[in-house]
């Protein structure tokens, strides 16, 4: 099994692009990525996406973003893995390395979700939950996670302010990131006086629909520590799955595919948690941020919310969170956040995250989860 | 690069299942696989499919079949290429396989399209063109192969009856495969009397609307050899791209991404045309198998119709093609099409196809094709 690193990135800005197609988006990210890593070759390409079916009326999508990008007659699949998508891509992309079957490979998650009425995008991303025993209800995905953080609250006497620092920290970060969709800065006021979407859940718990794409080149370690950028290595790279149902689980606050795909990923890189310097989570909810923090082992259960209370998700703590934003800050192009953080994790990695960087990272990791908790991948970084 | 090998098959009958959902075809198919090989261990799944988000509400659909099958907690990733999505399982587990980051990979293909009315159908498999510069003018997928058709039979002087023997062949082979939807018999008097559905595809010239689900269980070839049942080898798995749109191509008649997937195909099988048994082509329409069988080297241009007319595409031919009654005859549930071609490339090698059986077969290539050409791909499998 060959080692992989990555040689390239390019990002689109993070935003309402309402003048640009799913193909513009993917196109732009692609080139940038070839123009960072300097290299015109590639082999095959992997997109990661949820929902261009379902609101751009494309599939054979990642067919059409070799054809735009002019990398025709290349391997060209779409991964999808629900809001982890992005991820799956770099997952795909590291298999076809580590294989031999390909040395350089375009990993890109790409998104568009502002077609469409919030009407049409609420039931699109509810596909993500089980069709039959969830969505078919009526339930939709912000609900599932409401759910989820209500029992919460509960179970450790949380309150509702507790969860702020996560939406603080994540907004602090996106205004140092240029690229990012909501780069102002909030108080725990603002997060309180905020809208409720679905009871707890309000707009600054939940990260934002919106427009994007980011790409990832990856190579043969070997030829990544040849290259012209800081070569970064991918120490681990899984994948881990539990139930799609929330009421099929066991503890619906123990997130098990978290956890496993952590675990993997530990014992790949022979790395523990402390090893860690940045980690980009999938906060699409706080509450996400928050079960995916204590099933990664970063905070013992029901012990999140005092980790960053403590300051120790900042930029300057221990362990620093959305560095770039995150999900809440730099937006969530469902299919695309995954590339987006581990394209962060890379700038992280490489001293070129500007007024945002975390002093001294050589080790970051990345985590995308699909549905509620049911698909969790993970990779792990390193320069 | 480790060489892989299939070691158990599993499929469900194709029809409308009006009853069942694609969860339980999936399932069935995943089970019947692992059965087969008498294998309890998975370390992945991959799930071909194009249109589970348009006509079940469903993504996430690799993690909800690896729960449903008791697979929890395996890798599970989606992975799309239009109509060839089947064939774009296999590729994903063998390249999982080939890195060594897995041993025990199952590949399915499943496809649910008759919860829809027709209409809403084939909205859906419009997606597989360019929704920007072809279906967003109203063309549907039928329509653009009528005009490759029409195209042919204008610059090769055909009549439409030469068409038949491909829709006769595969009724003929249907007839002999239990698991097929349209087991009778067809003469070319009925093809010729078969209703119009684009001008000038017939019903008879196209595969039908239905559902069903295959799997394979993938592994080293050298645990394929100590397996219980006939070790099948991949000795090609590939995957090339041409422009989604067709109006994009110097030649319309050409098509080059199948000829580039089957030339890759032939290299790293180390074999030609000739030495291929039998052949599973992607035959959606008549006109397909038509460009297929050229693009791959069995019939010069022009001269894949007088193949048919020969009898030489028949099971006693020299290029037997759609031995189990291929799209047209088995039926053809679009993302789980590319999976059933391997599944029953598989019942051949091992000499397991009953009445349909080609005899002496040691060598069989399956092709799927996504768009209208705009994604092929390969696989060769030997005994």
């Amino acid at each position: 099994m060959r080692d992989v690193g990555i040689i390239g990135i390019g990002q689109t800005p993070v935003a309402e692009h309402w003048g640009r197609s799913i193909r513009d988006l993917a196109v732009e990210a692609v080139q940038a990525a070839r123009q960072d890593a300097g290299v015109e070759r590639v082999d095959a390409i992997y997109v990661g996406n949820m929902l261009s079916g379902e609101l751009a009326g494309q599939e054979n999508l990642a067919t059409l973003v070799a054809d735009a990008a002019g990398l025709l007659p290349v391997e060209a699949l779409k991964v999808e893995a629900a809001c982890a998508s992005g991820g799956a891509a770099l997952r795909a992309a590291c298999l076809a390395v580590a294989s031999g079957a390909h040395d350089y490979v375009l990993a890109v998650g790409v998104e568009k979700m502002t077609d469409l009425l919030t009407d049409g995008v609420t039931a699109a991303l509810a596909t993500a939950a089980d069709a039959d025993y969830e969505a078919g209800h009526g339930i939709s995905f912000v609900a599932l996670n409401a759910m989820l953080m209500r029992r919460y609250m509960h179970e450790h006497k949380a309150r509702h302010e507790d969860f702020a620092p996560f939406s603080v920290n994540s907004h602090r970060n996106a205004a140092r990131n240029p690229r990012a969709m909501y780069r102002h800065e909030i108080t725990p006021e603002d997060f309180m006086a905020s809208p409720i979407v679905s009871d707890p859940i309000n707009i600054l718990d939940s990260a934002g629909i919106c427009d994007g794409a980011a790409a990832l080149l990856v190579a043969p370690a070997s030829e990544a520590r040849r290259g012209r950028r800081p070569p970064v290595r991918i120490a681990a790279s899984t994948c881990a799955t539990d139930t799609v149902g929330l009421a099929e689980r066991k503890d619906p606050l123990v997130w098990q595919s978290v956890a496993d795909s952590a675990r993997l990923a530990y014992a790949q890189a022979k790395m523990a948690p402390k090893d860690i310097d940045l980690f980009e989570v999938h906060d699409a909810f706080t509450i996400v941020s928050v079960l995916s923090l204590e099933a990664c082992g970063f905070a013992d259960r029901g012990s999140a919310l005092k980790l960053a209370a403590e300051g120790r998700i900042a930029r300057e703590g221990d362990i620093p969170i959305c560095t770039l934003g995150g999900l809440k800050g730099r937006g969530h192009p469902v299919g695309a956040s995954g590339a987006y953080q581990l394209v962060e994790t890379v700038l992280q990695l490489r001293g070129e995250a500007g007024e945002a960087q975390v002093k001294g990272a050589r080790v970051g990791m990345a985590q995308s989860v699909g549905g509620s908790g049911s698909v969790a991948i993970t990779h792990i970084l390193t320069v």
